[in-house]
């Protein structure tokens, strides 16, 4: 398998971790993002999204490229099962799903750095806007998350149980963005309890941002 | 189940459709998101995340509540198979999954009511500019779509093949949207095609907006 990565994407963390969680080796193909190479003509042949991350399965005529981080890590749980990302019961998956979506989709696309800098250059928004408009969806989807986690009987040493899973993989990418960006944390602490649960374990800390090859 | 859903949410409409694809009867619960009731305490009681859908399921002291479209439709899946809205491949399974999330993750939630409210107020952005915001995301994003999609050989009639599933979903809430807000689609023909499709179907057709008990 390739990946196609870039240290700071925090989509491409998320598998990162998967990939570490499950034991499956990789190549690291770097991708930087802030020099537009996703944009290249032969990243968008390989990906027509030009978004990170994408892996590269199977070889020769059977390669073939997936890209989306979730669809990636539901992928990786179907063809290698061990050790699960998700809960066996229904009920439960659905709320790791919805976990990992809270992060995915109510968090983490409005702060992208594409979207971050329409809103810059086309919207003349100031850098000391920008900055607050971060922090506003990171601050307030984090506390939406603290709310699920904290009232949940479910929630134990990760975010569902006491083994690390898909919520997690998509969790803590975000909070080495919040932290990046002076986030306030404190009002989340069963957020940054389980965030520090996670980066006790190697599966998240070898795969972090600072320990890939294209780390500046 | 009872479906705490908005007439005009693409992300309720996703899940709507679903449910009919599935022939699975439902009470509708009205949301209205322009007069603030998902912010009601009483709903927040129900959903911690204050976002549309919903879907309670179980009764009595098993009643549970699943939220994120995404996360519902997967559960729904898991529950009740029958029809498929998932191939039956891991690879065409990614597929699927990956084309959901290029519009679940990459245009929809720029496009969110919350985040054109605070684009306005906050931020300062005019009205003009908010629409142009808008149209941006709906118009690159469905360009990239339309890229996977014209240039794979596994679409078919719908998005993956000649049944609708996942995919097919989240696509036709996402028009709806755009061509509320007047966006160029002339770009995009295989999307438009599949579109098409969909809406004569009747479980895209009786589900639309227009067809709610909440439509005004």
């Amino acid at each position: 398998m390739r990946l196609y990565s870039y240290f700071r994407s925090s989509a491409s963390y998320r598998v990162r971790i998967a990939l570490a969680l499950k034991g499956i080796g990789f190549e690291y193909a770097a991708v930087h993002l802030v020099r537009n190479e996703q944009m290249s003509e032969a990243f968008g042949a390989l990906a027509p999204s030009q978004l990170v991350p994408a892996l590269v399965v199977g070889a020769g005529e059977d390669e073939l490229v997936l890209t989306q981080s979730l669809a990636i890590i539901e992928y990786l749980e179907e063809t290698q099962p061990e050790p699960p990302l998700l809960p066996k019961d229904a009920i439960g998956r659905a709320r790791v799903r919805a976990l990992a979506l809270d992060v995915a989709c109510e968090i983490h696309p409005i702060d992208n750095l594409r979207v971050l800098r329409f809103l810059v250059r086309e919207m003349g928004v100031s850098e000391d806007d920008k900055n607050r408009w971060y922090r506003h969806w990171v601050e307030s989807g984090l506390e939406v998350l603290e709310r699920q986690l904290a009232g949940n009987a479910s929630t134990g040493r990760f975010c569902h149980g006491d083994a690390p899973g898909l919520a997690d993989c998509v969790l803590v990418p975000q909070i080495f963005n919040a932290q990046r960006m002076d986030c306030r944390l404190d009002h989340v602490p069963t957020v940054m309890r389980i965030f520090g649960n996670c980066m006790a374990e190697p599966a998240f800390s070898t795969t972090q941002p600072s320990a890939c090859p294209d780390a500046t």
